[in-house]
């Protein structure tokens, strides 16, 4: 087995085909600013946070007690709970890669000796099952959770191998993940685990070995899955992607996570075995998905009772589920078809999903968390109490910890690895994606040395200034993503239509390009057949989703009594839209002969950032607003 | 103890005191017509076809496995399946003191016997808990149904002891209820059921045997709940109402089947105690409840994931769950408050849920049922094996069964006791609330009999005839009620208000009063504040909720491209509106400027009941239709 010690791959996806190549982790950083800011708290908040909680449920001790043989009488958590360790390891790998921080890596090096002592000789590791008193290892693919649980291991292992080297985690992973290709592969048990998560976990673990055994059982998990090899569940098949095989499908459905997951993961096998038609159908899946099945805020997912999909349109805002995780997981499938493919629209739903969903988790401290994200609060929810494990649908407000805590993590290792999604490169040139102040150094795809920094204060300003800082002197192409919003965006001066705003020239040390993007507010209506938010609008601006919260109302105001004028206009750097407040009808039965409601009075409402909503204590909130004519299309 | 050998009160409520005295299913029955062929149905095949079910899952056999000591290695079904053969011998109680059909009783008899054979010496009597290898009675309150399902048998012995005299099952339940007193009483444990059902059954009980302390076990209960006494879950202590006292309560909340049933026991034990305050609060939420968190249709319970009621005014029409059973609750709430306080409302709303739920679920054939009654259904199910357990939520199309199947037996023992819910006697005269061909032969408080016919073809006409067949000389008074949605009744010809038109006057046999109430479609708009459906109608039509079902349209015509002139009329007999196509925008991002979309076409929308949706086939099906100018308020 070869291990490439690959600091210039130390990056989350790393495919060894494709149209653009990504930055590891020492070739782009990020800078003060809206992001820099965000990962910080991550790092100095967030990691020890987890850690603590990891240890306070005893999830993490859950290891111990494997090793000291304590299960299953010392066992606590769910049946997942291994994968929460797993997922702050991937964020402590990353994060030591991008800092050096000792202390870090210490902490990381002594879970990591926890963990390790759990495994068993064949490479086995779960601390829920194939003990005697636990069920048998694999009794219950559909819930169980442990092939999901070893991609999260292996995820990890990766990331430690990419970021500093191969270590103790990575040898775990490479064993678990042997185990798993013996217990699974093309002459073992023909089935998948109810979670994907493996299938993208071994093709990294391959793109990191060059082993290609795990390359052929991550492409035999994509296949078997959609042949009805799991069971039957109450919520359907579909449930976890086993109702139709991936290159069959027309649309990402059921559970969420699961499904962008998968398809993620598709997209890897896709990749790396050249199968276009595996890559066509999960790319044709991903336009039916963002054009019928997502929220304005790039939420995936508006069922509670599955956390799924729904229909075609359904997209109620008041009890949207758009669980944080799935935000993760459109990135990570978003990310790896833009690589595959070069469409800036894959860019412009990651840049949607990081700023409406992805910086609207995390509170402020970076110690409490939404699980889901809803677009519509009816009710203000109550703070919840500090030490309590928080049911993960209550999302009211922020909570510190949840019985299922997947999101907590997920999010500490996507802000660890983030400015790996800013930028790329490819044969002829750069491709900055997302905006942020960052430093880029790397090289082309000839191997020529290329840099520049980045300096904006996106979203608040449209300004991007890119100064070259190393260049060959040979032309190519700089291309900057115009969002597929920016009507009006300009390239030095220049009008630029959305899509790519490409310059394609010898650049010199010192040359400074300057994207503008049109920021001021702007009304965006619903399509006519998502019937929950018939007759509102929402005002976005830049790539913000914008809100009202009752926090900002004048008392007595009602948020949902509230009618808008569909125009909004930017005064003293607030956004502010008017309306008129109606006095809804008294009545026995909500049901009749058509009422105007009266009006009561007009009021100017300012908006902020949907990703700062119930940042103030408990509200009332919505993204949707009716408007005062009733009429929007 | 003395049992009342009750055929006179044969009816499922029978309160002491109260403004209105039930009748028993001997003092009113029906004739041909919209109830009666119902009934018929789910006697001649809705019952066996339980039955079959019954056995066929071995839901049944667990009692001979009980009583065999077969347990728990051959137990099948949930952990409440006891109570859907209970279900069963209630509605088989009710037939047979209805008809006094012999075979039916030959097969109610043996049932029991297997029923009885596995009750335990102390009176418990549980399938699911209790032996070597089972969890222990009672350690799980939250989610075990022990006292639900106590609760249920007691209602099939009170509805047999009713019907027909005291039986070897009522024995059983009396037997049940004392082992229930004895755990449960003032120094026993200090809980509830996580689902309520045995507060209104005890009730039942001592209303049956004059027995005290079964009511004072029922209101141990009901005031014991909301005091935090079960352990918190997932979805929080509303869903099983334990988050506030019932007194103390404003609104019905979390899941809608334990809400309506508690609420039905409060006000059973309110009226018994003569406790004002609770019958007060109870009354408080019913209004609540209606005015802000009911469907059209009368449907409760608009959430799939945990079954529950929403926040106020979140009905979304899509997914709703208006679960069958959630209907049946409403109309015992409804039903008991309506007695003990004589409100016409009550009845409004049992009509509507009657009309708009209960002859919505089952098949034609009485042998499939819908389990969740959605009020737009997106996208054609598809039609369930005949011989396959459906998951309850899969509403698409009628099943057969379901894995969690209490629908189906609720259904049966509703249709076989439905007739109870027409009429009322009181001190002055007798009451009509419901509007079926029946015959009526009571006595009045006094002990004067009287009797009437009623013809009518309503809902299809408005005209309700009653003929005077028995009467005292003496003046008394006869109410019959004008639906809230009636403007424009008349009563012999003169105009009469919604609410009571009562005649107090000498009647004579021959006599016949004619009431007349205005079936003609009439449009009716949402409150406001519903966001789910702004900007839409619906068409009622008497007491029928209308709907369009896409196998009624033109070939090509998507359901959800309709946009209605807000006025319907009937030709032919059928209900038509018009509206016209729209051509919905081709996007590749469901949000962005205003868009008009394009006509193309005009299209006349035939409408049929809403109870009769999803009878020929797989189909699209909206009631809330969006109008074409996009105004509604």
């Amino acid at each position: 087995m070869t291990v490439s010690i690959g600091n210039e791959l130390a990056t989350p996806a790393a495919p060894s085909a494709g149209r653009l190549r990504p930055l590891g982790l020492r070739e782009i950083s990020l800078k003060p600013g809206f992001w820099r800011e965000r990962q910080e708290i991550n790092r100095t908040a967030s990691l020890a946070h987890i850690e603590h909680w990891l240890e306070k449920t005893g999830w993490l001790g859950n290891f111990d007690a494997a090793a000291e043989g304590r299960l299953p009488g010392a066992r606590t958590g769910r049946e997942f709970s291994d994968t929460e360790i797993y997922k702050l390891l991937e964020a402590m790998a990353w994060e030591y890669g991008r800092t050096g921080d000792e202390a870090l890596d210490e902490r990381y090096r002594a879970i990591v000796r926890r963990v390790a002592a759990a495994q068993e000789p064949d490479g086995y590791l779960n601390t829920n099952f194939g003990r005697p008193g636990q069920a048998p290892r694999y009794s219950d693919l559909e819930w169980g959770h442990e092939l999901y649980s070893f991609g999260h291991l292996i995820q990890a292992g990766v990331a430690r191998a990419r970021a500093a080297g191969p270590d103790e985690l990575f040898r775990v992973a490479v064993r678990a993940a042997d185990h798993v290709c013996e217990v699974f592969g093309p002459d073992g048990t023909a089935s998948v685990c109810g979670h994907a998560e493996i299938e993208p976990a071994l093709v990294e673990l391959y793109r990191v070995t060059g082993e290609r055994r795990y390359l052929d059982q991550a492409r035999l998990f994509v296949e078997r899955r959609g042949n009805r090899v799991l069971a039957d569940i109450e919520f359907g098949r579909s449930y976890f992607q086993d109702d139709l095989p991936v290159r069959r499908a027309g649309v990402l459905r059921g559970h969420a996570v699961r499904a962008t997951y998968l398809a993620a993961g598709a997209v890897d096998v896709a990749v790396e075995t050249g199968d276009a038609e595996l890559l066509d159908a999960v790319a044709r899946q991903w336009r039916s998905t963002v054009s019928r099945r997502t929220y304005l805020t790039g939420g995936m997912g508006s069922r509670h009772q599955d956390e799924a999909f729904g229909e075609d349109f359904v997209l109620p805002p008041d009890r949207a589920y758009a669980e944080t995780c799935a935000a993760i997981g459109s990135v990570m499938l978003s990310w790896r078809l833009l690589l595959a493919q070069g469409d800036p629209a894959y860019a412009d739903l990651i840049e949607r999903t990081l700023f409406n969903v992805i910086a609207t988790s995390p509170a402020d401290d970076g110690r409490g968390f939404f699980y889901t994200n809803t677009l519509h609060q009816r009710v203000p929810g109550t703070e919840p109490a500090p030490d309590v494990l928080v049911p993960r649908a209550a999302s009211s407000l922020r909570a510190p910890w949840f019985a299922v805590s997947c999101c907590p993590t997920n999010l500490a290792r996507t802000y660890a690895s983030l400015a790996a999604y800013l930028a790329t490169v490819d044969d002829d040139g750069l491709q900055i994606h997302q905006y942020a102040a960052a430093t880029v150094t790397t090289t082309l795809a000839g191997g020529s040395p290329i840099g520049c920094e980045i300096d904006t204060r996106y979203p608040d300003e449209g300004r991007v200034a890119v100064r070259i800082t190393e260049t060959p002197a040979t032309p190519w192409t700089l291309s900057l993503r115009v969002p597929h919003w920016a009507a009006g965006a300009t390239l030095d001066g220049r009008p630029v239509e959305p899509g790519w705003a490409r310059l394609h020239r010898r650049f010199a040390p010192g040359d400074v390009v300057v994207l503008e993007l049109p920021v001021q507010p702007r009304i965006t209506a619903p399509d006519p057949r998502i019937d929950a938010i018939r007759g509102c609008v929402a005002v976005e601006r830049g790539p913000i989703v914008l809100c009202a919260e009752s926090v900002d109302l004048p008392a007595g105001v009602d948020l949902n009594d509230l009618r808008v004028v569909p125009h909004a206009e930017e005064r003293d750097g607030a956004v502010v839209v008017t309306g008129r407040t109606v006095r809804p009808p008294a009545q026995d039965w909500p049901y009749g002969l058509a009422l105007e409601p009266v009006t009561t009075g007009t009021v100017e409402v300012p908006l902020r950032p949907y990703h700062r909503w119930a940042r103030r204590g408990p509200s009332t909130m919505r993204v949707w607003l009716p408007v005062a004519d009733g009429r929007t299309e």
